[in-house]
């Protein structure tokens, strides 16, 4: 099984990262988009023969306590068998 | 309509930083994590009103020409409404 999480600033934080990659866009001329912010992807290979539940449990536990700095980042996950 | 794009190493690429994580997290008791590998996600916010066709065209280009890295990197992306 598969787990991908996302961690993301928080919305209420500067996110300096994202906006120079927009400032560039622009200078660049690409055009439509409006914003961007940056984030981390995490692709954990989990042990075979998981059970759903543990597995969301686990990954749960280990975005919440590790993966993310939850003063300033969210986490969103997706398990996949 | 958001975008968001999931930038990681191509398989063949040594993944220090999610070989790091994956020592950390068997360093700290977590149960059942084989392997992790990190990359890099986007949110890309795009401008009202265009069209689905545009938007794809236009962030495979983003994703490809800008935010990407062929020699070493891949990318997907997905479309939100």
């Amino acid at each position: 099984m598969k787990a991908h999480v996302y961690v993301t600033l928080k919305r209420t934080v500067l996110d300096a990262q994202g906006q120079t990659v927009a400032d560039a866009l622009k200078r660049m001329q690409y055009q439509g988009v409006e914003d961007v912010r940056q984030g981390k992807y995490f692709l954990l290979t989990l042990a075979n023969g998981m059970a759903q539940n543990a597995a969301q449990a686990e990954v749960e536990r280990i975005a919440r306590e590790v993966l993310t700095n939850p003063v300033i980042e969210e986490f969103t996950y997706r398990l996949e068998a």
